[in-house]
């Protein structure tokens, strides 16, 4: 039997930047399709911000033909409004798991950092370095925030890898 | 010049039980169009239930022809990952806002209180007398969750007099 292979988003959300990556797992192989990141513009109402994000991977998950959305669990850090608001970029993406029939995975910072460098207590550079390591292709531009999106694709390769 | 009638939705999300009130204000009448509550089935996975809190909602905005949607601010409570999860219903009350061009509003607790009660330290059960003395043909029925009901009337009754 022909094994099917597995699209995963990978997304580290944020109202300033959101990295995100799409890999792609069919049998033992693993490839990138697409990776950047949106950045949702602070004049804008929160509520058009949310919007915005709704339709960029609304699009996406069409593109690539996503099945499954990975992401990192998230804690409560210095700012508790932040922390809420982060939650509102989560509930748009568990959104859009349910209306895309999307598989959704979560997976603790020390998940993701053990799985990628083999060490849970690894520093986001190390993650950055491993990723490129492993994407040798992946070539970054200009003003990308290349560790956004270094922190997805590491999250999308922890969900292509599991089961 | 006539004035344009506003619809509010006011909504007291929660993963249990989400209580909401539509109000409609023209020129100086305020009148409940709907109230009630949703219970998400603690069994359905998180996306399902952000699915179907989505779908109701977007019912009633479509129904009720609602302009604007109004939410109490919320604070961190003692549990971290449900005030995350707040936010998830929070986010897609704000990407509903977006999708169907509402105004969203929201007001501290103690502005809810001052308004409905004159008092801002007032108690839950206050504000609850208040609602029904305000619109005394709601009639509660059976196992209603009415404090949750009440709630959300009095954040609808806030948008609706605001400006």
């Amino acid at each position: 039997m022909k094994e099917e292979s597995i699209v995963v988003l990978g997304v580290d959300p944020g109202f300033g930047i959101t990295g995100f990556g799409v890999i792609r797992r069919g049998g033992n192989t693993v490839s990138v399709c697409d990776y950047g990141f949106l950045k949702l513009k602070p004049t804008d109402s929160l509520s058009c911000r949310v919007g915005v994000f709704y339709s960029f991977f609304q699009e996406k998950i069409k593109t690539h033909g996503v099945t499954c959305v990975s992401l990192e669990t998230s804690f409560l850090g210095k700012n508790a409004q932040t922390f809420l608001k982060l939650g509102f970029l989560r509930g748009v993406l568990y959104l859009l798991a349910d209306q895309n029939n999307l598989k959704i995975i979560e997976f603790s910072p020390m998940e993701i950092k053990q799985a990628i460098t083999g060490f849970g207590g690894a520093g986001k550079d190390q993650v950055s370095f491993m990723i490129q390591r492993l994407f040798p292709r992946i070539i970054f531009q200009g003003e990308i925030k290349y560790k956004d999106v270094t922190d997805a694709l590491a999250i999308g390769l922890c969900g292509a890898w599991s089961k």
